[in-house]
């Protein structure tokens, strides 16, 4: 772990990708994470991947990596209780909460700041009106799957990484230091909600998709696998190999031309049209019908053992098309010669597990212990951060309202 | 713009999306954002979408609303040095650098640090040994288009969406306010390195993919639009239209058999096999040749109109597909009633603009500026940030060695 966040305690009531992402990142950094689950295991706890022969889910494990995880039973008023008392529990760089519970429930930043007035609450939601929302149905209403896949296809086509989900969680560590430093600043605590949708209604205004379809009044087409507004695709080498290849800047679209030795032919287009696609990716866009036949075939005619190396040496932006087990099998970058990467013992098995996705260089990124055992450190967090006597946490044990390690 | 960040100064010189959106958030919770860009325009300055008739980018305007603009020559010895004063102005909470330039280039981190060591440098890259990559080639080498697209379809399905770019920004945002906590308590400063493949990597792992696929010795298979290891997918009613319906919870689950009338075909399966899907999303999935059917027969039958209702009340996570066109015309929350977007006035037209993707309960959002003409502010900058006597800006701009507005 990284040393830019060791004296933040973090506490997570959260399932699926979001929330818990966004604390695996502080951890990642140094912050201590306290993950309140319900005893038994959340709704993801069974998520698949499961590991093979087993029931645990490597789901699960990935994105609960380092965490203390304390087990309560919420359905009880006493269990709810209790979670209230861990999430606003005194500390100067504590009361720091991130869920996806209910803005409205017994988890409510309003009930908890009673608590604690300087409680930083990180709440993510579906829609911001709180109506239920997943990667899948918020695409679907902006628009996404029917700007993805094959040209000729008829209907939406989904795309299988949950990149809000993801981005959702990044954003939320941001927006949990950026109030931290607010509060140390001005003694202040807040929420912030994170409603999936609105992050992905920022991020496509952004990137001037809003404004595009606005005043255009039309929808951006399917283009399949080609680059829209610039110059890539996928292309065949004669052995059958698929590279996606792209040529943004000029360097690029020069370099791309000379190891393909077809100068001639891009020069043709251009004196034929008046133009110079050296510095303007646009037109390279506008002209692809000419250009995209004129590299197919000259990649074609050229094995992948011969493309490769000259790609490689011309520093050109490409990448063959593999599938994620022939990436572990032979790519260094999936290899644990990527000091992202560590071989780490986990219940089912050992595997490569990244540590932080950010290199800082000169310091030690490590790489976090595997995920806890459901309830592991549920004695340890009551003794030390509520202060609870021996005595107490049996009862509690006894009384149904916490659980240890199954 | 909210107020967590009020007195950061962060020095931006990057094109495309990461370091850009990067900046964006910092700006959106209250920092002041310099963008030093190549006079003339950088890499990216004409990038598509452009304004109809017009030849401005929608897409850098997206990206660098709310900004201030500095417009030096890179090529010249002197541009260069003027740009590595900016960045390396003192202020405490200044001396924070965002860029996508190469590490070894002179805006390298070592070079910087000998004009100010406390300097915190956030570096977007490609592939972590100094590759090029965009998100493309990156999901092509981690296989992601060969899970992604119609079950039928032959060949990799690249999806549209920048993901690894957004996720990279954000991530950086974060960062970067990690690292400056850190300085505050330290006094020291860092670089640190954020490769698009390594956030890839990262987060696959995180999600269990490379664990899944590590431990199994084979990839997920392709999917089409169906969810993988849980209920959901697009399924068409009777008037033609496509829904996407996800049930993750228990509650979800049997609100959408009890919508649908079709308790009894699933009980059914359940008696049949033994099991209850009430609680095993992963029973869902496995059973999903079974199961699907039902739902969309249920489904086909109903029309748009008499399900949406029902899908609403319920609190079903659902939506329609529709175009991003058509949600302008018609989903409130792609329109001014969404308290995220604002209709803004930029040079090419008013259109919906997206403030921080946060909603802070009692905080004003206000919605950042329209993105500044390019070198708008190089004046002002020189004068405010380096103490440049107005004689010595005169001679820059006589020089050729700074731009104002064109």
């Amino acid at each position: 772990m990284y040393p830019l966040l060791p004296s933040l305690r973090v506490v997570e009531a959260a399932s699926f990708i979001a929330a818990p992402s966004c604390t695996l990142h502080l951890l990642q950094m140094g912050a201590e994470v306290i993950c309140i689950d319900q005893a038994g295991g959340g709704p993801d706890f069974n998520r698949w991947p499961l590991a093979p022969g087993g029931s645990s889910s490597l789901y699960w494990e990935g994105l609960n990596k380092g965490k203390k995880s304390v087990a309560i039973d919420y359905s009880k008023p006493e269990g709810r209780e209790l979670a209230t008392r861990i999430i606003t529990a005194s500390g100067e760089t504590a009361g720091l909460f991130v869920t996806n519970f209910p803005a409205s429930g017994f988890l409510s930043h309003e009930r908890l700041r009673t608590l604690r007035p300087d409680l930083i609450t990180v709440r993510v939601m579906g829609w911001a009106d709180g109506r239920q929302a997943v990667d899948y149905t918020v695409n679907a209403a902006i628009g996404v799957p029917l700007m993805t896949g094959p040209e000729a296809h008829d209907g939406p086509v989904n795309h299988v990484l949950p990149a809000w989900d993801l981005l959702t969680g990044a954003y939320a560590a941001f927006c949990l230091v950026a109030a931290e430093r607010s509060r140390r600043e001005t003694g202040r605590g807040r929420e912030i909600r994170l409603p999936l949708s609105d992050i992905a209604i920022a991020s496509i205004g952004h990137l001037g998709w809003i404004a595009e379809a606005a005043l255009t009044g039309r929808d951006r087409e399917r283009l399949g696998n080609t680059l829209f507004g610039a110059f890539g695709r996928d292309f065949a080498t004669a052995d059958g190999q698929r590279l996606m290849i792209v040529a943004i800047t000029p360097r690029q679209w020069q370099g791309l031309i000379d190891i393909l030795g077809i100068g001639p032919a891009i020069a043709a287009i251009e004196a034929a049209h008046g133009i110079s696609f050296a510095r303007d990716e646009g037109l390279r866009f506008e002209h692809r019908e000419r250009l995209y036949p004129i590299f197919a075939q000259a990649i074609a005619a050229r094995t992948t053992d011969a493309l490769a190396p000259a790609l490689e040496a011309g520093g050109m932006c490409w990448a063959p098309y593999q599938s994620l087990s022939d990436a572990l099998r032979h790519d260094p970058a999936l290899s644990a010669a990527n000091p992202l990467l560590a071989r780490t013992a986990h219940p089912d098995g050992v595997y490569l597990t990244p540590g932080a996705a950010a290199t800082l260089p000169g310091e030690t990124r490590g790489s976090p212990p595997s995920a806890p055992a459901l309830g592991r450190d549920t004695d340890q967090v009551l003794a030390e951060v509520l202060g609870l006597p021996d005595g107490e946490i049996g009862r509690l044990h006894d009384a149904g309202l916490v659980a240890g390690p199954a």
